[in-house]
């Protein structure tokens, strides 16, 4: 069974080898998309989801409504010819926005030299375009509001290869997580996050559209980010301790006017009520394991693998990734199932845990240091940099961005040029206590 | 629920409040020990357990043969009345009795001032000494050869407290693990462990008993802690692949006479073959999780709570100490049942954290420092302040197996020992710098 040699004759469906059974587990944005990638190598592939078809539902609850697409998502779309579908609806964010307390605003552009950007696209939309897609392939069959217990129904029985997109709280990982061997760790912070909105009005955006709006407040911030019906969604994140202390609309409001002046009466102040009583904050929380396939049987995607917070907009950038190198092993000629997940598991690990770490660490630069000198210090020296070195000099943002370098290396590249900004700093510092010294001693 | 006033009663049964049912799950040595703690404050227990009794098992799988005993779990066995009787058939280890390559061995003492010990304690008869003092309380109903679904039997549904005792693997724990804001990590180590034997010749050990035998080996080690019966249970550690590729007797008897010289013929080289390739290694997992509480129904105590690797010999002392510490919260006059769980979680969480870490230290220490100049040299110079100090400069290892110092202040009172040692090293090595250069300035 470990022996099982995978297909890799592209996306031909007359494959010279038994076609292999898949069951996907979780039908959103990685698991429609790895559904499509076997689909196109020409697996049995069935798609189980408990939910109801997004495409048909009124209401998606517990997700964000929008999200910031990137090169990696961008390049995992592309690969199964949907990207410029995609695009074609998304609104490009060329840089942050940033607010200040009196309501100023200052823009900081993501790549000033390059022009890449951000694009913002409804959860709902993308997975809609991903399904749809997948309906094409008479060999994907759809199956919604069909709760699993992995390992163990009829319906897996019959599947080679289990593949886990079954989220943050995983039923596929629940399983793995018996295993000896198997690392695993959950962590919580003590932020939650609540969804508001920026309705358009007169049918125009509130706000300059092409931009993520971040309004940065030392321990907590909001963000906003442009909506195709030209509204914006808003993410308030902050200590679960400040939320329970806004217990009426007389507080809500005070808070608003003291931290978010302008944004209030773009949200309005009876819908920011409503709005904000009207559901509670939820847990962010960053998930990490290893290994993430058990033998030939099964594997785990997306945040099933790699649950983050979502600071760095990765999430499901990571998660279309995973497709991206998981597609490119089991398209090795001649590799047997087992060796292609034991090899995923192996060059995914260390990069997983490195963007998990990273949106952790952005979430503090995001709400804190933007407002710093240091930072906008530092940010003028890469910007300068990567305008006159720019295969050279690729600030961290951008390579987590707009590249593909492994995760991994990004930070590797960071260390790097921060040694050797330390080291022209203490060579000028050196340089100049030097002539400091001379001086004085000449002068004694 | 939650407003339930706790018995503070001591031991008395007469109760003006009603009387608590507690669900004890697990009766290994932490649950057993629990339950009798529950029952002397006059709570109605049903201690259950998914293994037969352990006073009649045949043979005790999968876990280790014998522990040592040091100061918490003493303290714990004093609270319940049965440190004594514990202590009448242990063993004392007074140091560490190191075995080099070629088989020569010195001897370093845990403590030469106040000439502390560890106690080397069988786990079947600890077991049996708690559980057989449980039969004396007719508040404590055993149930062997149990299993349980927490928070789903009937047998459950009754209990006001679930308490999990049931180990690393926790079913009580897998439930909480659901929960928002249940923060775990499981991390296995890339090394296993195998048990021995050194039988005992004519009725005698063939090793000073008294010492708690190390065969460092950088990468690897060996132990071995006496028994009543006058045998060692050796324990070997190493890699995985160490142990992978050791395929037959002869490879093995070569990797001892390599190794371990000097225990072979103790080991006895048909008896070493037959014990090594009758079991498989055994992994070795550290596991740290926050809360330990959920609500006021349910809270996890040792292995289930803080499972480590055992190179601190802490893994039951640490268990021993969650009873004294839950006990000593829930005995405070008028405190509720979930404000007990909630001080009990956070007065324990860092320094469970601490030990584990702490654990995974030693095992480097052990088997690699131990060896080590550098470690020696601070292994005299604290022996020597301690002599000196006794109360004041209590070594590491000192404070965490013969005191009862909170772990985490352990740790930190060795930060400020390390602070204190480098302040002094880079005095000395400033003051001969500058009377260096004066001399060379001076030959000027």
């Amino acid at each position: 069974m470990n022996e099982k040699l995978v297909q890799s004759t592209g996306n031909g469906l007359q494959s010279s080898i038994p076609k292999l059974n898949v069951a996907v587990i979780g039908a959103g944005l990685v698991g429609s998309l790895a559904a499509l990638n076997f689909a196109r190598k020409g697996y049995e592939v069935d798609l189980y989801e408990y939910r109801q078809d997004i495409r048909t539902a009124e209401l998606v609850q517990g997700r964000s409504i929008n999200l910031a697409l990137s090169q990696r998502g961008r390049k995992a779309l592309a690969e199964v010819g949907l990207e410029d579908e995609v695009l074609s609806t998304a609104i490009p964010m060329r840089g942050r926005m940033l607010h200040d307390v009196k309501g100023n605003t200052s823009i900081v552009l993501y790549d000033s030299c390059t022009k890449q950007c951000l694009y913002s696209v409804g959860r709902k939309h993308l997975n809609e375009v991903l399904l749809n897609a997948g309906e094409k392939f008479p060999n994907i069959h759809h199956h919604f509001e069909h709760k699993l217990s992995p390992f163990q129904e009829d319906a897996e029985a019959k599947a080679d290869l289990i593949v886990g997109c079954d989220g943050a709280f995983s039923a596929v990982r629940q399983q793995m997580i018996k295993n000896y061997g198997f690392n695993f760790s959950q962590e919580y912070i003590e932020h939650g996050y609540l969804e508001l909105c920026i309705p358009a009005k007169n049918n125009e955006f509130q706000m300059p559209a092409n931009y993520l709006h971040i309004w940065p407040r030392d321990t907590f911030m909001m963000i906003a980010l442009p909506n195709q019906d030209k509204s914006f969604t808003v993410t308030l994140s902050m200590p679960f301790k400040v939320f329970a202390d806004i217990k009426t609309p007389k507080d809500l409001l005070e808070f608003f006017i003291k931290y978010y002046i302008d944004a209030l009466p773009l949200l309005g102040e009876e819908k920011l009520i409503k709005d904000f009583f009207k559901s509670k904050p939820q847990y962010l929380l960053s998930i990490k394991c290893n290994p993430y396939h058990y033998e030939s049987k099964a594997v785990l995607l997306g945040d099933a693998a790699h649950a983050m917070v979502p600071y760095y907009g990765q999430g499901m950038n990571a998660g279309m990734e995973d497709c991206s190198l998981l597609f490119s092993i089991i398209s090795q000629t001649g590799i047997t199932l087992d060796k292609a997940l034991l090899q995923f598991t192996e060059s995914r690990w260390r990069d997983a845990h490195a963007i998990c770490d990273l949106a952790m660490y952005n979430y503090v630069e995001m709400r804190d240091l933007t407002k710093r000198v240091t930072f906008k210090c530092r940010k003028f020296l890469d910007t300068t940099l990567f305008r006159f070195f720019p295969t050279i000099w690729v600030p961290l943002y951008n390579s987590v961005s707009f590249t593909s370098m492994p995760y991994n290396k990004c930070i590797a590249n960071r260390k790097w040029q921060d040694k050797i900004l330390r080291n022209i700093f203490y060579t000028i510092l050196s340089g100049a206590l030097v002539t400091a010294t001379a001086l004085y001693v000449t002068n004694l």
